[in-house]
């Protein structure tokens, strides 16, 4: 391809609202644009890297025999509303009327077609375990759209599923998948991490996500120094321990308080002792106005998803101070117990600490030394709240260690979690019918091509690998307005395409030679080439990672 | 692959709605299913169809030097709006909101949106012809979906773009598409027929749709026996002629008329005129409640489409009851001049009669001996009506043959009507900015398979063309009980599959010879292998469109 005639040319101003490194660099290179927030063009640039990622994906799925196929994008609300997973999405979900009375789900995630699909054909024992995967646009109403490709509200995914007769099958064929995870990663050049997450909207019983570490990432995670354990904040188990183990359980009282101190920093202020002596009352409530209040320590903070695998629900939400008024408080004001109508549950945590202060906030007054069990006790204790970098590891004594990362893939055990209330059965061995067991398995395009850039770059530029860079060889014509020497380029870029060599071939005129350089090394293409007077007979030959500079003949330049 | 691991299998019977035969044996065999109307899924075997005329399509763009992109799925309405897009698709756009206020047009052409990026690159006279494609989904909410994938409401469409600096430029880029279809076509091994149509709610100056012929189609267009001018119905132009020429115009006057003649029926039994003979008036009105009476002779039928080019309008509607009573009048009496405040347009064919009978319905009189330009005139004659096959063709005396078929492809010559409202401009030499020339070229990949097997199947099933064959050949093992024929048809399977070869290898045990030949002439793969205890040592081979069948050795196959 000659550049001259390549559709979007770099840039050297990425837009002011550039942070990430992937953002910056895929807009200046030329490779993406934006139409509305979350949602991006490709370039042909761009697009060459997106189909080399959809080809690595594919190929490695046909490799593992997972047949490829393809539903709607447009599924009907009634598939979705078999396994609640409308209310579970929620806002994240966009919904559609036709002109014919009809509201459909926009592709998000598709377990719940592809169940459909599998129906249709009555699967008995013997065409399982079976595994498949589409490839097809996928649409989340993402709140926070950000860091150009990292995410975004459209995009292509890779999402395969599994069905299978028995537990087992299915364990097995969740590791096939995560293996190949590492082999697709392998093959783009991510480093990635399997961590435990949960399996939020999705369902299900267990699931890995795939990180790539990088500040970069939106996701905390946590890995044991010792025995390995890793898992994302919102799963990440942890060992809680006793705080004032030598102290002894004093008498509770309630005890003068001035009116200012409400918040765990007016405690802080007030009481100068360390935040986990303070009780914390944190209330949600649920699509129907059911009140949950979350009571950990101040030190502690609720994870909210944590908190619904705990209680059992796929939605909460803050409850508003309206809320708060109509079971009889107010911001500040909540207690740890006695409030009547709502849904107490704590964290872990709770009964490591002896003697609180708080949980009964009056104008003046609040409670002292406090005790759970003694002075208040909930019917549900659970892991509920965040760890935290240092917390002790629930495997062993290692200690956990925070780090941030992004989420690349994410693959979910998912059990007969739709299969049972959709009616996705199988014929088994004895003539039985029997819910499917199921996996499901996905990758994002978009995500994967942010992800690599923000891993491979440099301060010039993106350093593409191999497997997914737009072109093999950035072919530089210099001095062309010398037509001896402009021949001689074009031969170099004849000879490479009837090689069948993928060759960007940069034959502007008016453009210098450092601007050439600044473009290709921005681009990331492997492997340079340059034709100029200085160069002769020769071609200059540097690789985009390495400084080393070689000149090569056109012969040998093929073996390099 | 091994046909008893291929998910999705054949079925004796297909959906009794089914009336097309691409929608029977894609249907039956297991190449497709239906989740709600017009909106399909695509198994492993049709997935590999879908896949395969997806590389055709795209390396003909690709070696025209038209180049891969990708826009998202979701347009901002304002886009649409820009040029009353919105207007002019109606019903069949779907329409979403996100939550957060934005509203979208799900992508059912993408225009506007090529546009505005193209105007984020600002384009100079040096980057003209630019020619951009891409594959998106692409969602038009048809009032009747029908035949399995020969009408749908989701699909999967490449749609091609061209920019250029002038009408020349645009003209040679019109017809480089053109002829690039003729070549996927040809791949396809579609026997397309361009003809001119109507550039619909694409807009634009000129169009050709690629049809096949046949009675699958849906869509009626001429062809002149003699010249060879061929458009749709929607399109095709005429010559009128005069029908009672030795006639004497005769004196207007008002006749009784029994109150029962109404419509053209009741004029026919009543005076025993021929259908040209009487004065017809059919009423539309516009979004804003404009009304339009289209006046033409008994004999004729008014084309809405031509209709609203006349009036270069995008939208049209049958005026109702209610429409007629407020223009003073009701359904029967409208008459052909005097109505007040509507808009009057004739067909070209009102001038080549005489004396018509009615354009004055009473309760109990009508007009007689109506004479255009004498009795009545509009300030516009066009041409409003559909051809009829017989009908004279306007470039030279010969027939219109009248002829079903379907589109495949279309090509629009656009010229500036998006760039125009959405300030789509290049940098011309002259340092002047102007409005790019554009143009737009579509091919749905559902559309293709239905005509493909539309075209090539018989009675037994379907007979895919080598370009697009899920397989190239269908190994059936028979007698695979004989565990010596078994493994004689695994490693002619083996064999094949490491000389890269693509097969479908029927290794199923429990079904009888019969089945296994019924379902590889359902399914259609180009080459059917058979192993058997009777093949010895060699491999029965025959081809899916001849009856000879020979028998050959595993070296000679991959030479046959």
């Amino acid at each position: 391809m000659r550049y001259s005639k390549l559709f979007g040319k770099t840039s050297k101003t990425a837009p002011g609202d550039a942070v990430a490194a992937s953002h910056k660099l895929l807009w200046q290179g030329g490779f993406i644009r934006r139409f509305t927030s979350g949602r991006w063009g490709f370039t042909p640039l761009g697009m060459r890297v997106w189909l080399k990622i959809y080809k690595v994906i594919q190929d490695e799925m046909d490799k593992i025999g997972c047949q490829q196929l393809v539903v709607p994008v447009l599924h009907p609300l009634e598939v979705w509303k078999k396994t609640n997973r409308d209310e579970a999405f929620g806002e994240e979900m966009m919904v559609v009327d036709d002109h014919y009375g009809n509201t459909f789900v926009m592709g998000a995630t598709a377990e719940g077609m592809m169940v459909e699909l599998v129906k249709m054909f009555s699967p008995s024992y013997r065409d399982l375990p079976l595994e498949i995967y589409q490839f097809s646009s996928k649409f989340r109403d993402d709140k926070r759209p950000r860091g150009g490709l990292l995410r975004v509200r459209e995009f292509m995914m890779k999402d395969a599923y599994s069905f299978c007769a028995t537990e087992k099958q299915i364990t097995k064929s969740y590791r096939k998948f995560y293996n190949s995870y590492f082999k697709i990663a392998k093959k783009l050049e991510l480093p990635v991490i399997p961590v435990e997450a949960d399996s939020g909207a999705i369902g299900g019983s267990l699931s890995h996500e795939f990180l790539v570490e990088g500040d970069f990432g939106d996701q905390t995670y946590f890995v044991c120094d010792k025995c390995g354990y890793s898992a994302n904040i919102e799963k990440c188990e942890f060992q809680r321990e006793t705080l004032n183990p030598g102290e002894k359980v004093k008498p509770f009282k309630i005890i003068d308080q001035p009116e200012w101190v409400c918040t765990m920093e007016d405690n802080l202020k007030h009481y100068k002792e360390p935040l986990w002596r303070y009780l914390k009352n944190v209330v949600y409530k649920d699509k129907k106005g059911k009140i949950y209040i979350a009571s950990v320590r101040g030190d502690q903070d609720v994870n909210e998803i944590k908190l619904k695998r705990a209680l059992g629900i796929d939605y909460l939400e803050p409850a508003a101070d309206k809320d708060l008024k109509k079971i009889g408080t107010r911001p500040g004001y909540v207690h740890s117990w006695g409030v009547k109508g709502v849904n107490y549950i704590g964290d872990l945590g709770l009964a490591m600490v002896k003697n609180y202060i708080g949980g009964q906030k009056e104008d003046k007054t609040d409670s002292f030394n406090v005790n759970y069990s003694r002075d208040f006790k909930y019917e549900l204790l659970a892991d509920i709240v965040d760890a935290k970098g240092g917390d002790k590891c629930l495997n062993c004594k290692g200690k956990l260690k925070q780090r941030k990362g992004i989420e690349w893939g994410h693959v979910f055990k998912i059990d007969c979690f739709y299969t049972r209330p959709q009616e996705g059965y199988f014929v088994d061995k004895d003539g039985e019918k029997k819910p499917l067991w199921m996996g499901s398995y996905g990758i994002g395009i978009e995500r994967s091509m942010a992800v690599i850039v923000e891993v491979h770059h440099d301060g010039k530029g993106i350093i593409w690998p191999q497997s997914v860079a737009p072109y093999q060889y950035h072919l530089i014509g210099l001095d062309l307005h010398d037509q001896k020497v402009k021949s001689r380029a074009e031969r170099v870029y004849q000879n490479l395409l009837n090689k069948g060599v993928e060759v960007l071939f940069d034959d502007r005129e008016e453009i210098s030679a450092g601007e050439k350089f600044a473009d290709a090394d921005l681009i990331g293409i492997p492997c340079r080439l340059v034709v100029s007077k200085k160069t002769k007979g020769k071609i200059e030959i540097k690789k985009r990672k390495q400084k080393k500079i070689q000149l090569t003949s056109f012969n040998q330049l093929l073996f390099a």
